[in-house]
């Protein structure tokens, strides 16, 4: 009757994850060549150096003639210097040459001049300004240099980071190869979809909520589906994840109830099993942390709110390790608490809030909702306020810090 | 030669966009029914509406008992308050039943003690704490009542969306179908990434960034290729685009050279044509706005600086029309500006910056960057500050806002 007293001691959330962490070692997954198309958001495993200089020779920056800065020496509005252009033969005057934006520098030239500022003539060109060495040219190397490391191993490529990859030549690039993530439901009141729920029962919503997640984060889903509260169908179904999966998420089951199987079910199937159980964070007390096989299994609580927690608390930081991701680039904004808000001392808490915009300044409003289950405050919330474990709520006025995980509306303006 | 001295007259940005968005009138793509498990990150088409109350029934928050609040009064530590559990014959007092996380609230109950508060003998339960009713039971419809607007119609479906829409039984969801960009480079010094450039060629690199930011708005992409500056083979690649997509980005040939053949091409290929050309823009000045076929086309500079800025002043907010988003969701953080940065009265600029932080607070860094074909300012850069045409520069130590579009880099607290 022991283990339904509750947890007999709470792990602080940053200990519990070091210490999964720790015995884990998780490492990067293996990487793979693709095609720079095919490579958006994706994690890229080694560093990309320049092969040769970015651009490959000096290049204009603008429509207008090339000629020697030099030539330029005095010339303004009022007194324009006269150049020769290809195929007009006057030959007391110094060479310009038209050039295109991107054109290669003549040579004997160092310097472009606008069109803008100069007037063709029938016999010649005239210049009115005068020219320091390289204006509007684009030297050669000044984007990247012959050898510099352009990309580093470790940054999640956007849009731009292609653009440069394809500027360098390269046509492929390694990445990580996306993890695999079983995630399996369990609860005898869940019932998925396709089916119309009985008396007492809920339709499954934590596996496409987790499903989203890992996606968001460049992973593969293996769909374990629902479990009931049994012990061997919660054993084969994970048993099944550790052969295909790279990690897995279990939801539900993991309180000090009499049907709570999940975690007593892991320590049977390989060492070391679960390594923490009940974390001092709110919601998600319930949350585990296990490996076996050394393959890492977050064990969520069956709300939804806390198994967003504890996702965010810790498959986040794993995730960044597996694909190899070398910077954390989840989104933090500061903004002013509109309403008090309570925490309970003791426990790491993940306040909903909705964070917005007015005359540019950023408001923050605490989501009332009472228990973990209350899934619309999630999507009523654009972010979390993490209240410290030493902190009795929060203020009203107060600055804070807000995770953002949903769009910022703006308000408009009065 | 007129063409030649340069653009006549700027089009200040936010005027060109609303003249081309007015002209154009942009619908919402028209809607398809998906499954909700392949839902992610698109926008729904309709708002979704509970169909019964969630939950469903009154369910127990915690593991304990089911009880009748009054029956509680006056309970506390040192004066136990003595229940009945089923199957224990001790007829003398008030009824209660074990119940778990999740569980319906049994007949003639309403509220729940938690296991923490009881103590369970051989012959009865105690329980040691007063309850006010109701506690610890989510109430039936708490979270969405039954007719009640759960998520709105033009909201981007992150994986709190889905999970909400599947606790609220919904299989599938409207979506807005994905348009589909066509997208066309020219230039006679491009080549593809699959040719070794010769003497004054360079490599493509806009395909790739502008297919990778119409993807993150969930676009497809028609990869039109690279067309040398030939007006036949332009006009070509742009009236099969026409047949084939609902909009049309082109990169290089709008500038005022001899050879910058594509908005005289669009202009031929149907009415109105060109709308602006020549933007108080910086980058991005080249930019043109295009109907033909009452379908967009997007002119960008061939400067993947540029490209981007005009991307981002122009394709997202008719992106954001055509895809029906009713948030815009781009972030906008702010921070303290390290340097100061030069920009050009009359021209809104958009700098490109790094914005990192530093015990907690954002500093912002100008990019050094003379040109707009520095593609490595874009991956140096994680955002943009838009310096609006009035302004003849920024300050050092001033607060700017940033347009953010790449990770936050956190350095070490020091």
């Amino acid at each position: 009757m022991a283990r339904l007293k509750g947890f007999k001691k709470l792990t602080i959330p940053s200990e519990a994850l070091k210490k999964w962490l720790t015995i884990l070692n998780p490492r990067k997954c293996e990487e793979l060549e693709i095609s720079v198309n095919e490579a958006l958001n994706r994690v890229i495993s080694s560093d990309i150096f320049a092969r040769e200089d970015l651009p490959r020779f000096d290049k204009s920056a603008v429509d207008g003639y090339a000629l020697l800065s030099t030539d330029t020496a005095g010339a303004s509005q009022f007194e324009p210097i006269k150049f020769k252009l290809p195929g007009i033969n006057t030959i007391s005057y110094p060479q310009a040459f038209p050039i295109w934006t991107g054109n290669p520098i003549p040579k004997n030239t160092d310097t472009v001049v606008m069109i803008e500022n100069t007037k063709k003539t029938k016999s010649h060109l005239e210049v009115y300004i005068q020219l320091p060495k390289g204006a509007n040219v684009s030297k050669k190397g000044e984007d990247v240099k012959a050898g510099e490391l352009a990309i580093r191993s470790g940054t999640l490529l956007k849009p731009q980071h292609l653009a440069l990859i394809s500027a360098l030549g390269y046509e492929s690039v390694n990445v990580s190869r996306k993890p695999m993530i079983g995630i399996l439901a369990t609860g005898d009141e869940l019932v998925p979809l396709t089916e119309s729920p009985s008396k007492g029962q809920i339709f499954e919503s934590n596996r496409v909520m987790l499903a989203g997640l890992c996606k968001e984060l460049g992973c593969k889903i293996l769909d374990l589906g629902i479990s009931k509260d049994d012990p061997k169908n919660i054993s084969d179904k994970i048993r099944l994840a550790l052969e295909n999966c790279d990690c897995i998420i279990t939801t539900g089951g993991t309180s000090v109830g009499k049907l709570d199987f999940v975690p007593e079910v892991i320590n049977k199937i390989g060492t070391p099993g679960v390594i923490v159980h009940g974390i001092a964070l709110r919601p998600g007390m319930p949350t585990g942390l296990a490996i076996v096989e050394k393959k890492p299994i977050l064990i969520l609580s069956g709300n939804p709110v806390a198994a967003m927690v504890g996702f965010e608390v810790f498959m986040k930081p794993l995730l960044f390790k597996m694909i190899g991701l070398n910077i954390d680039d989840r989104v933090i904004i500061k903004g002013t608490l509109i309403r008090k808000a309570a925490t309970r001392l003791g426990r790491q808490t993940y306040l909903r809030v909705r964070v917005f915009k007015t005359n540019g300044q950023n408001f923050v409003e605490p989501i009332s909702a009472r228990g973990s289950s209350i899934i619309s405050s999630l999507t009523k919330a654009n972010g979390f306020v993490i209240v410290p474990a030493n902190r009795e709520g929060v203020r009203k006025g107060e600055i804070v810090s807000v995770l953002l995980f949903g769009p910022l509306e703006s308000e408009k303006d009065v």
